[in-house]
């Protein structure tokens, strides 16, 4: 049997960490690879590698900087990974100033072009420079009870503030909700291109719930504590989530409890 | 009784040159005031200008740079212009390269973030710098008859391959399609900014249907002839849909015929 191989982008800390910590606990086969933007400073991920030697590779990915995703691809190729389970975008930003816009004031184009980059722009090409080795995945993960087998699974990290149809309250947030509308685009796009051929790819966005995480820190006051989950329980709901996956759900947009959520 | 004032981003050619013709001869007391990136380039635009002094503004506004649309906010207040009724965002880009991504083969950074910048980011923009003037808005555009009136319209000519439900087929067209997703999340945010306090402005995105423009002119093969509308055509239907617009209708996304589009 082949062991998993899963990378998660955005893996330095909130969920990425998380997904790296459950997916080597889960399986102890399991071959992690971890990208962030500045591996040096990443503490908890260095030592979590301390811990799975062999096991969890981490490699620096700038997803503004093509040139640093293509680059890691292909070191994995050369690395002798013939193949990957599992890509898991997770990286990020509500806005550069940490802040989402509450009004048109707030609105800048710097502001809206890093957050589009980093949230939507960023994955796609994650997903671009990886399909290659996503569709020689084993199916390691996702359901194997299902008469179209797949042979890898993409897992954009996405918002329900993301949803067009859900925005009906407070609005604001226009870097953001614009970025993860994209995102949801660019994972229907991405399940219909690699649903073709004799080994397609499922690719789903999911809606982590709230999460205790910098993201969203400065607005916890807003939610229920009960509705605000630790990053360790939302990754845990996700990789269940995941589990069940058949070709059936691709180009989904879920939530953490695999509630569909409209676009 | 006021006249109307109108706004056509992206008048050079197409349907933003038609809107400006079609505002004009609908209305012999409209003020037209006409965006494009190039004015000594706008041929057509030029003539139309000329054979309606008075009437109609040529500014220069490259929707890449912030500063030409802050200027032009601020130079149509300065000249005496105390309010704009009507605002249509119609630039437009399928991709730099004047083709659809078929494939992830094509998909770029570049055209990602140049196609992302002119559909999503631009309109956005101009919104942000014109809401003052278009809460300033006298109802000259849209329906009369309501219970709550508003000042100004906002159009975002947005299309329906910008529907993530709806893309089931092809796929294809990321940044064209991701752009326009983000674009439609852009109305709805502002649909909900702008409905506060006492001179709402009503926020649509809109289907032109097929139009006989540069854009879409490379893919006409695919499509029955019957199908393709002429600018003038596609104009006329949006602006009777314009004339019907109510507060109620604030946030949608509707195809020419006034017909409502998933999201």
């Amino acid at each position: 049997m082949a062991s998993p191989v899963a990378l998660v982008q955005g893996a330095s800390r909130g969920l990425g960490l998380q997904f790296c910590r459950s997916l080597l606990r889960r399986s102890p086969t399991a071959h992690v690879i971890a990208t962030c933007r500045n591996p040096e400073n990443a503490k908890e991920l260095l030592a979590l590698q301390n811990e799975n030697r062999n096991r969890l590779d981490v490699e620096k990915i700038d997803l503004a900087l093509p040139r640093d995703i293509q680059g890691v691809a292909e070191k994995v190729k050369e690395s002798g990974v013939s193949k990957l389970d599992l890509l898991i975008n997770c990286a990020g930003v509500l806005h550069p100033s940490g802040r989402g816009e509450t009004s048109l004031r707030d609105v800048s184009i710097e502001g809206l072009s890093t957050t589009l980059t980093t949230n939507a722009v960023g994955p796609l090409l994650m997903a671009k420079h990886f399909a290659p080795l996503l569709s020689k995945g084993s199916g390691e993960y996702g359901s194997k009870a299902q008469s179209k087998p797949h042979a890898g699974v993409i897992v954009n990290i996405s918002a329900r503030v993301g949803s067009i149809l859900d925005n009906k309250g407070l609005g604001g947030w226009y870097s953001y909700r614009m970025s993860k509308a994209a995102l949801n685009m660019a994972t229907k796009n991405l399940s219909i291109e690699l649903a073709r051929g004799r080994s397609p790819v499922i690719c789903v966005s999911v809606h982590p719930g709230t999460v205790n995480t910098d993201l969203s820190r400065p607005y916890h006051k807003s939610v229920p504590k009960d509705k605000i989950f630790t990053a360790e329980y939302s990754v845990e709901c996700i990789l269940k989530l995941v589990d069940g996956l058949t070709m059936e759900d691709t180009g989904k947009f879920l939530a953490w409890d695999g509630e569909p959520i409209p676009f």
